[in-house]
């Protein structure tokens, strides 16, 4: 598929959370829009590489511990970029940390949610932020660059 | 019913879109953490009036065409006060407008929803959005004051 395409940029570490994500979005039809990335470096590449404009996808889902570059710092990178600043980026973590929060919402996160640990939940909560922000959430027509 | 119980802040002129609303939050019996005033200047009263803190609601769905105080001006107060800026602010509006959008975004609204003309769609769009913000999604506890 063409990266053009690419509704929903998931970045996450942890293979079991992706393969969870991955079923809740197959269930929307959603799988194949769904570009999936395992660090804050690559996240990066994704969105600022050379071409990446093409690509850029509609709804960032961030975990916050990640090899390489942690989330809040791609998150702080998303959001100091005219280019990139208006995708709605959902932070989705296990932590509860106060501190993580406070700082994930200074930074710009849209919306903060800590990962359920039971399956069914999980996959329910990725099917309901993936409707939220794509199907009923207006966001601003990012600038070209 | 105390205003401690207060979920949502419903700041809405439109006496059809405010019964819509609420028909939507009695699904979910949400009807009664629900605090409906119809015009900018009400919203403010209800969120900073002295001992407002006990009653500050969890989310704010805010119409933009507002008599009295305009809901732009009522998200730029919300945002710029340290007791009130960790509240997510939804725009629940009929305007399509570009600027709006942009303008919303840029005074810290969380998320803009176009109302659906469809009686069914609203209901149901109001119904996932009160999930979304009372449910699944965390949020600072907002500083007394």
């Amino acid at each position: 598929m063409n990266d053009s395409d690419i509704e929903i940029l998931l970045v996450e570490d942890n293979p079991d959370d992706v393969k969870l994500a991955l079923h809740a979005f197959q269930k929307h039809h959603l799988a194949n829009a769904v570009r999936v990335v395992r660090d804050g470096e690559e996240a990066l590449d994704f969105l600022f590489a050379p071409g990446a404009e093409a690509g850029r996808p509609k709804l960032v889902l961030l975990d916050l511990k990640l090899p390489k570059v942690d989330g809040l710092e791609v998150l702080k990178r998303i959001k100091a970029d005219p280019r990139t600043r208006a995708i709605p980026v959902v932070v989705m973590t296990s932590s509860r940390e106060e501190s993580d929060l406070v700082e994930s919402y200074d930074l710009g996160a849209s919306s903060y949610i800590v990962k359920p640990i039971d399956f069914d939940q999980f996959t329910e909560v990725v099917r309901q932020l993936g409707f939220y922000w794509l199907l009923l959430n207006r966001t601003v027509t990012a600038a070209k660059g």
